[in-house]
């Protein structure tokens, strides 16, 4: 039999009896007879709480390289737990950190890039009959230091760990029963769908749908691993991401919203490379912008407005800040109170005035649009977050997703 | 200058605040051109909540491995966390935890001995200027596998380190000032030592004065290296661990109190090896046993007793079921609610009658005692733990130490 890669996030290992049930899980699939590698993500809230004493240590300001030392740990201590829970059921298991599983990364801190896993230390456990668990979210970098691959990673490190053993499908534990065509708690009519294509997935999870990382999607696209989506807590089909050729029913998908913040910075004298001054500057710090818009006005000066996520909103304020000096722009507005509202769908590449639509439904609900952005397979809308709800059960309900 | 090792117990880095109360005192010194390299505890009560942890999971029994991979991360933390406040205060630094520091351990679990350090990580890293953090308590194997030295072994990291550093003095700070001829909690007329030699400090951590641990004065004794025991709260000079060669004023240096438990082997039929038998079996299960008596009886059976410390009684009663079916003993009696009570010093060699006078002290008060041992410097009596703390006032009081 094959190799299996099942990861399961904070909320599956949350408290003794939830490591317990995926220990009972994982020893009736290793008694079927496949070998199987474990990716855990930190108990509940425990990275959260280490976030916190990070913060409060440095006033705010932690030591990238510490921090990763700091909050790898709540990894090591789920995947020890689990580890001792199936030896303590009768099943033989190890749990192995970054480190010990091979999973090299760059030099980076806090949002590094897996370059490689070299395996051999997973193959001979599991050639002696354990179950591997392994740390999700981190590795080593070439200088023997402890990185972390950003928030969500574990479900990059399943994947690529996947990857690496040769594995068709990983499987994603969540505490969802799979992907929905919306977030089912703010659109109680929203549907669960069999299949997802990486595409959309990819919108979806960019966007906010909050079940997969982006980055797990993208590398499972890459290496054409199917992701099985589905729930920790029942036996139930989830949700499977893999390409799919079969007949489209909806030119819509789904509907995904996000929260993000929204910066500007103001009447800037028109000089060159105004853009790329501003976005290096963010890019050195590792911050992840989403939506730019570039606006010229008749007067010669230029508007930049772009989206961040909410947590990188103070550093990216920081950031403008000196280059405003140096691009003598008049103002910075920030604003941590926006969101994305997007709808995915391969099959809107075919079908013509679904951007329309979206835009006639918001506003004759009288919700205002900040920003648009369009792909082939998307369409996104800044908006009040106040509005965010509204917005996507008005959507759901226009493209027939219910 | 030269190396400056420093270990804080867990107490001294239970909090935030303390923390940088730490980072500001280790600040100081690193200014005054010294190279600095601290060793941590866990904070506060991490290393029992992670234990409580490991016990819920597995059913009191957690494989050894994966608890030294889970406990260790409690020292992972407050390591990270103090190179953070150094660095956030301006200091440069660094953690490193027992793979990254080079210190090698044997593949034994839970209570594995150091090997050797391998300091060249360390040494590059005080070249460039930083203050180096390590992990106490922990180490790692030749099989790439995370293992602890024991509890309280932070300090035997800290001295080890100071030798492979070449470090003349290592600093024990602790929550109290020094060692006392007493605890002070015990008998308020207990005094702080300005010195104490290796020997009686042996004896008198081994019997549980709770300042340091037993493989900690032993490895700085042979290699020579003095411990300055002081308060992480104040600026007061502590008490020196080292060789002393000063007159001799009182034959008695301190008074000792240890909780442990007693077991009993009884009606053991006379056969070659009992002892060995007995014995072998809880050292291949790493079990420390304390004081023994054999007993022979006039029938020809006998009885055997030993102490060992609370957390392992109900280990070691497992294995004396097993082994008394094999000698066909009689029974097995154990107790958890022992203590044993010692007086300590190097002067009593060239005294005669100070055990004559502690078993006088103990009877004339009607203090009972089960078992006896001696040494050269030390006198040890197996006393019911109710009546410990008055045992230890009327003995502090008979020899004048307050």
């Amino acid at each position: 039999m094959g190799i299996v890669v099942q990861k399961f996030g904070g909320t599956s290992v949350g408290s003794v009896e939830r490591i317990q049930a995926i220990a009972d899980r994982v020893i009736k699939l290793s008694k079927a007879g496949e070998s199987v590698v474990v990716v855990v993500s930190a108990m509940g809230k425990t990275t959260d709480q280490l976030v916190q004493l990070a913060n409060d240590i440095s006033d705010q300001n932690p030591d990238t390289r510490e921090y990763d030392a700091l909050i790898s740990t709540g990894e090591a201590v789920s995947a020890a737990l689990l580890s001792m829970s199936l030896i303590s059921k009768g099943q033989d298991a190890i749990s192995l950190n970054g480190y010990q599983a091979g999973i090299k990364t760059e030099s980076v801190h806090s949002k590094a890039k897996i370059t490689n896993v070299e395996c051999s230390r997973i193959q001979d456990e599991l050639n002696l009959g354990k179950v591997v668990v392994i740390t999700g979210f981190q590795g080593f970098s070439s200088e023997n230091n402890v990185t972390t691959i950003g928030r969500g990673g574990s479900d990059t490190s399943a994947v690529v760990l996947a990857a690496a053993l040769g594995s068709s499908e990983c499987e994603i534990f969540t505490d969802v029963n799979g992907v929905y065509t919306t977030d089912p708690r703010v659109e109680p009519n929203a549907q669960k769908l069999e299949y997802i294509s990486y595409d959309e997935m990819l919108e979806m999870a960019s966007l906010g749908a909050g079940v997969l990382h982006p980055r797990a999607v993208e590398c499972a696209k890459q290496h054409g691993i199917t992701l099985h989506v589905r729930s920790s807590f029942n036996e139930e089909e989830g949700t499977r991401v893999k390409d799919r050729s079969m007949e489209i029913q909806h030119p819509v998908t789904g509907v995904a919203l996000k929260e993000e913040a929204k910066l500007s910075i103001t009447n800037i004298p028109d000089t060159p490379n105004i853009a790329s001054q501003i976005f290096t500057a963010l890019s050195d710090a590792h911050i992840n912008v989403d939506m730019i818009i570039q606006s010229n006005q008749e007067d010669g000066f230029n508007d930049i407005s772009f989206t961040v996520s909410r947590e990188d909103l103070q550093a990216a304020n920081d950031i403008l800040e000196s280059v405003s000096k140096t691009l003598n722009a008049k103002g910075i507005i920030s604003n941590g109170n926006i969101s994305k509202l997007s709808i995915v769908g391969v099959g809107m590449i075919s079908r013509p005035g679904i951007a329309a639509k979206m835009f006639s439904v918001l506003g004759e609900n009288n919700i205002n649009i900040e920003l648009i952005s369009t792909s082939e397979i998307k369409i996104s809308c800044v908006i009040d977050s106040s509005e965010g709800k509204r917005a996507v059960q008005l959507l759901h309900d226009a493209f027939e997703l219910g």
